[in-house]
């Protein structure tokens, strides 16, 4: 993923996500006020928090999610064996239906790393 | 969702609905003709049925299913209120892991009702 | 389900709840909040999202969940035909994995209704 | 599982289908008929159809679904061999999430196999 | 698919192979390596674990699986009617929530037997 | 969980991986032995894999892989918060469906507390 294509994924979520709040309920405000809280450092550091979410979203195989999770974990100065053992532990709870997207994790962080991004 | 896109989303569909009949079983065509049968009004009414067809779609993380439930609705005059209802019942349910698709209905609802399409 | 049956699984939720509340940080807190708004008479009324919540929970297959709501929309006086044509709607977008589930809602069900219970 | 418990697990099936078909509507007994109807020697034999539905009942994780597969493969006669493939390819494309149940599948196996139950 | 969409599908997942053994350490090299194995002829021939491999993925729902699963099943020279069959197996499990995946297998099988590409 | 329910788990996992053994052919024995190697202390330190294998059996909604993975938590020493967090991401990601899980957590989590099992 190259600046570029993580500039227009930003842009992209930013203008859907005006949506969202446009039509979001009290309910749905406070969900989305509380996916913001639940990855802010704690007792865990911001770090692990990202990789938890990148792991989750991989097993559950959701592309938009393990993108900004990747994102999140570039701007947290994840190094490359640390993402791959995230991944790793991806691979083997989720089983080879992982592969298309860990497939994709690489080829974004090798964009990523390249333009040196962010 | 345009007007175009919508007639685009839709013919594709027929042509691909055309593909399935013509390999089709007889098992596999008398499941299409159930699911065609199961959202018809019957104790519930087809408004009822088509938030459920939508709601399990979400949950479910399927977005030609979603896509196809949410032209329904506003065929069947679901309000905005309904619809946010129903996807923050989604969201609750299935978590933070539906949000790419609750974004992606909110554009098509909402280019949907700016062109009139339905 | 016999009454006492839907008793004991009212009593150990809520000796469970109790132990999950004991240990939930703020943001869990505020989950668990949102989780018990979002079915509330709103645009659609308490038994239309009690169905919208079973349905979710069968096509997820989750039996913990699928009780809750079962028990819920036999306080929502819920009808037989109405139950059905949900569960119709989850077997169909869920398929044949989600009849062991279904099995058990009938069962629950038919035991609901023999001894009156709620 | 012996063969008292074969014999139970299928009373109580046959008895929770009972109640299924109680409450069925038109669309979910039509539904139930195709579940028997494509697992019935076509193109494909029996025992190979066997095989895949116990491979999905695996990847989805529905034990009730994996004992009733697992039983029929047994009447189809399939050999060790063959069932430690098809649970290989489960276990690759489900990943380690899939482990519990494959205990319960041997477990199962052996005690059939040592009661010589069907 | 035509054959210059499968050679462009071969590529680009040769590419991003490529990536992934890049970044992959030791236990993902290896689980890599079981993928692969599994399919083999062994008690079951391939084709019949091409069939599973793809009845699997269809009804966990992963488009790239499933294309992968499908060319090679072409290369196995599975019939319309096998296929059918398969297919039928993983609607009925999986249910109509599979139906958008089952679209696409058809659309790529038409289009490899148009060109023979295989 | 008790410590002679501890006990009990660790037990018949053992009695089962044994069964799991005895069938496996090579590539699930390469799988399982992966699935060991995988949590091992690298880039990663053990807790902070343990943590991740947790919230990855939570969104996936696997009650064994959660309790084994539990028990390596508080073996690996994991604080109360440190789990409060790591479950709030996964409630967050997973939704309400995840929360019978939840329940289970916290349940086995104060038992091993209160016997100081581990």
């Amino acid at each position: 993923m190259t600046k570029n294509k993580i500039d227009k994924f930003g842009e992209e979520r930013e203008r859907l996500n005006q949506l969202v709040k446009k039509y979001a309920g009290v309910n749905s405000q406070r969900f989305l006020n509380i996916d913001w809280q639940v990855y802010k450092e704690g007792a865990l550091d911001a770090k692990t928090k990202e990789l938890m979410g990148l792991v989750s979203s991989l097993v559950l195989r959701c592309d938009d999610c393990i993108m900004y999770h990747l994102i999140r974990c570039r701007e947290e100065s994840v190094t490359d064996e640390e993402l791959e053992e995230t991944v790793a532990i991806g691979l083997i709870v989720g089983g080879s239906i992982t592969i298309p997207h860990i497939r994709r994790i690489w080829d974004a962080w090798e964009n990523m790393k390249q333009n040196n991004d962010i």
